[in-house]
Order: C-alpha cells, then sequence, then structure tokens
C-alpha cells in the first residue's frame, strides 16, 4: 500500500486533535483511501519537552528539517498568529506540498493570497477548520456554488460568547463570573479578547464572504460589537420576556452586488433558528437562491471536532489529488 | 471542451428541476468541471405531450433510446416507485453508467444491492435527493465516516407531516383542513398516505441506516406512527404548556451494535433543537464520538431543492470519475 507523509505543525489542542485522529483511525483512513497514513515530523517550540507517547515521530523545532525533506506530502498547520503561518504555508504550497489549516487569524488575512497561489501551483488548500470547528461550513458552501447562489450568511461563530451568554441567562451571573469559567473549562483562550470583543467572529466571517462571494468587504466598514457590553440585567430582562442574546455574526450580498457585514449581540425570540442554540455551539444559516436557508449546528472548537475537520480536509485532497501525492 | 450527455428519467417536479439547474447553471458547471453538460434524452410517459421549450432533448417514452445509445454519461432517475426504477438503474450501473436518484421508496429497498453492483462495476450512485431533499445529509454523513463514528440519527424527515402540526398549532385548524391546505400547495402528494402514515419518514430513515451503519435493521421490527392520530385539541394544550408535536424519526446504534429505529410524533419543549423548525422543512440531528451534535436544518423538497441535490451528486460523480467520463 502506497504511504502518505504528513507533517504538523503545532501539537497544542488542534495538533494533537489531528495526530490522535490519523492514529485511532489508521484502519478507516487506509480503507477509504487506500493509503498508510504516517505522521513523520511535527514542529514545536521545545522538541525536548516530555509528551504522551508518539511513535515514530521527530520533533523539530525548525521548518528546515521539512523543507529538506522531498518527501512529505501534506502539512497540517495547528499554529496561532498570523506569522510565521502565512510565511510556512506559502513555502509549502510553492514546494507543491498540500495544507491544511485552522488558522483563522492568518487565513482571513491571507486566505484569498494563498488559494490563489495553490492553484497557480495545482496544490490543494483545506481550511474548514478555520470556521465553526467541527461543523462543516466550509464544505458545504463549496459544494453547493457551482448549482446556487448565496445572498446571506449568519449564525453564531464564536463559542465562547455564547458559552457566556448561555451562563449569564441560565445562572444569572456577570459576565466577568461566566468568562471566568468558560477560561476553567478550556473554552476561552489565556487572552480572551478576541473572543469576547467579536474580532474572532469577524475573522470567520471574512473567511466565509471571501469563499461565498469570492470577496472580502473593506474590514474597516464592517462594525464589530462583541460581548462585554452585555449585562445580566439585559440578560435577565430579556429572559423573562422569552427573548436570548445571540452573539450574532452576518454577511449580505445586496442586489447590487455589495457586500455587507455587521458582528453584534442580537435579541431573538423561541421561533429564531439560534434562539435553541445554547453553550460552546456554533451554528450557521446559509440563505440561498435555491434553497432559501439551510442552517448547520454542531461544535465550534475543541480537540476532535477541529482534529477531524482538518482531516476530513486531508482525505479530500487525497480523493482530488492522487496523482500529485504517489511520489517517485 | 469535454461533453457530458446525461438523460433525465421523469419529467414532473424533480426531472424538470434537473434539467433547469443544468441548463441555468451550464456557464458555473463548466468552470466548475471543465465539461458541457448536455440533457439529450428525457423519459416521459407521453412523449407528444406539450411542454416548456427543452431545446435539443429528445422525449422518449421506452428506455431502449438511452439502452442502444452509447454516449450516455449518467442518468437522473426521477420517477416514482420501487419498479421499473430500480431495474433501469440496475441495466445502468451493469453498462457502467453512473446514477442519480431521488427515488426513496425504491432507493430504501433496493439501495444497498445497487450500491454494491456499482462498486463492483466502478460506477458511482448518488442519492443525496432520496432523503431531506436540499439538506446535504448524506453527503455529510459520508464525509464524517473515516474519521468519525456514528451514534444516531434522529429528525424532522418528512416535511409534508411537519407542515401540518406546524398549521394545526399556527391556526388551531383540524387535521384535515391542513392536510387540504398542503395538498393545495402542493407539499403532499395526491395521495398523502405515505407522508402521513409515517412510512416516507420510515423509508429516509431506512436508507440513513444503511449509510451510517452499513445496514438496516428489520423494517418489522421498527414502529412507526404518523401524525394521523395528533389531534387538534392535543397540538393546543401542548402549545399552552409551551411545547410542540413533531414527527421525529430515530435510528441509533446501542452499545452491543443493536441498531433500533422508531418513527412517531414526539412533544418537545423550546430547547430542543427542532422546536423552531416550524413548516415544510426538515432537520437532521447527528449524534457522533467526535462531534456530539452536528444538526443540519433546510427544505425537505421542492423543485430546486431537490434539484441542486441531484445537480449536486452529479458533480461529485464528475470530480471522482473523470477517467470513466472522458469516452473516446
Amino acid at each position: 500500500m502506497s504511504k502518505l507523509r504528513v507533517a504538523i505543525l503545532g501539537f497544542g489542542t488542534v495538533g494533537q486533535g489531528v495526530y490522535r485522529i490519523l492514529n485511532e483511525r489508521q484502519h478507516e483512513i487506509e480503507e477509504a483511501t487506500g493509503y498508510v497514513v504516517e505522521v513523520v515530523k511535527i514542529l514545536v517550540k521545545d522538541p525536548t519537552k516530555k509528551r504522551p507517547a508518539t511513535r515514530g515521530v521527530v520533533f523539530i523545532d525548525t521548518m528546515e528539517a521539512i523543507w529538506s525533506d522531498p518527501k512529505i506530502d501534506v502539512i497540517f498547520e495547528a499554529i496561532v498568529g498570523e506569522e510565521p503561518a502565512r510565511s510556512y504555508l506559502s513555502k509549502a504550497i510553492n514546494k507543491r506540498i498540500h495544507v491544511v489549516t485552522a488558522n483563522k487569524e492568518m487565513f482571513a488575512k491571507h486566505g484569498e493570497d494563498l488559494l490563489q497561489q495553490a492553484q497557480l501551483h495545482n496544490v490543494q488548500v483545506g481550511y474548514e477548520a478555520t470556521t465553526a470547528g467541527g461543523v462543516p461550513i466550509i464544505r458545504t458552501i463549496t459544494n453547493l456554488q457551482p448549482t446556487d447562489s448565496i445572498r446571506s450568511i449568519r449564525g453564531i461563530l464564536n463559542g465562547t460568547s455564547n458559552y457566556i451568554l448561555t451562563k449569564m441567562r441560565e445562572e444569572g451571573v456577570p459576565f466577568k463570573a461566566a468568562l471566568h469559567e468558560a477560561q476553567t473549562l478550556g473554552y476561552a483562550e489565556a487572552d480572551p479578547t478576541d473572543d469576547i470583543s467579536g474580532r474572532d467572529a469577524f475573522r470567520k466571517l471574512m473567511i466565509l464572504s471571501a469563499l461565498a462571494f469570492g470577496e472580502q468587504p473593506n474590514w474597516s466598514d464592517v462594525p464589530v460589537a462583541g460581548i462585554t457590553n452585555v449585562m445580566t440585567d439585559d440578560v435577565n430582562a430579556a429572559a423573562k420576556a422569552k427573548l436570548r442574546y445571540r452573539h450574532i455574526a452576518e454577511i449580505i450580498k445586496d442586489e447590487k452586488g455589495h457586500i455587507q457585514g455587521v458582528v453584534k449581540p442580537t435579541l431573538i425570540g423561541p421561533d429564531h433558528p439560534l434562539y435553541a442554540v445554547d453553550g460552546v455551539e456554533n451554528a450557521i444559516i446559509i440563505d440561498t437562491v435555491h434553497l432559501g436557508l439551510l442552517t448547520l449546528i454542531g461544535p465550534g472548537a475543541g480537540m476532535y471536532p477541529t482534529g477531524s475537520a482538518m482531516v476530513g480536509d486531508f482525505l479530500h485532497i487525497i480523493g482530488k489529488s492522487s496523482k500529485v501525492l504517489v511520489r517517485q
């Protein structure tokens, strides 16, 4: 059976998720693809750190070990921040290595360039995990596109904000206590600024805009409000009126072709499809010409949801690119 | 540019949807696939009947015109009932023609055989449109499978029943009046027995069982109740208690590997993900080991939703089978 050799950049929650799924589902992946997949190199900050057993893997702390290896077929990128992630992926694409990324910060800004570059080099870029974690929103929109036209996309794209709003409503706790609980449970980052300011949801919205409409609005034209100004009293008063706050990001292409986005807390009632979406879940409503509304709801983060989104991209790439992958 | 020649069996709502989308989206399909798609033959009962303009199409009333044509690449099957649909598709597969079907009655019973046969002949079978119309449930489950394990699937699989229950609640009308309105609007068939008896939802559930678990339970072991016994008084009393009736089909694989299904009207509250799913919509909740719950909600029927599901299958087949399709 042919072998595929892959590298993972970053070994935090997401990188470990990819590694575990590739190992735990080895048999199923072989059956589905005909390939034995081997994780050969993992980029980390400190290769000497003690880690769970990872048979056959070499931990590295510089990309040289990857660039000098002519037999890496696919790179999984699970690091945080724009750089050096963008440079790594750009170089990988130039070397005709397929890439799969979960890096929303990087991809919101540089995704369109990377995709163009990839097309030029006949390489695939998977980015399902950048937006809404385990919810297959990128694949679903991609599949719809040749037969349908998207009018708008709106949804809950930041699970941390939704978790905090849910806690505030269910337990009457103030924002700070709910945030603290989100951090304790590992839902929010040590620095949760991007989550609660709406910046994280905004980035995902820009990724969806580029995919659905082929372009993004000017970032400075999109009003972005987070949940920091939602008070416990507001939440309680709303709950009494059977209303709920949801942090909703929305992007619309109007009839003149203008793209307009907005990110803000919004009050909704029991008949709204996002009313029942509590906790860390993400939810996206796509409005298309042929389907009307299509709604997807599921886990927006987590080791296994995000990992399986990335491995799903990988399997899609293998299916699309068997010729590119079979190296001499 | 290479040409693909396709035939459509049946020219009712679904067949016309396929035809229209293939024509209206010709340019986008060419861009996405590199193929010019031409509908060359359409099987109908009466080829002499007056129809909307269909340039270049030959209407036929016997399959001979298709079997004798060595250049048909894909057959879209949009007729009703087990036979002759099953025989047609089986013969097409034997002749190494790819098939796309929307026929749930036929596919629930014969789908597993047809898929096996197709594998033998290296041919693809698309059946997204058999279950939940424009909701991409078949593709979503298929994509999940190599990396994840499904524990259960439940949802609203019959839009007519859901429409009737919604009308009864919203307008306080009796079952018969709501059914009549569903028929007037074209949601229910002239003979709505399969819809309101739960039979239609059951069939879709069996298709999902075969896909998710590799097998179906014994059909006679699955309790199936429709909505005919739900009274207006029940619906009103429930509504007062903020509860709603939904007609839910559910299939579970338990820890011992037993598969258990049930189809019946169920009372749910505002925190249930199906609470807000009103009208003719379909909704499916997949419970998996890695994702937890993934919910998809959208149009369960209709010319364009079902047609675009079938054309979506077709595009997927083209992507998978370029070698098979490029004929000399």
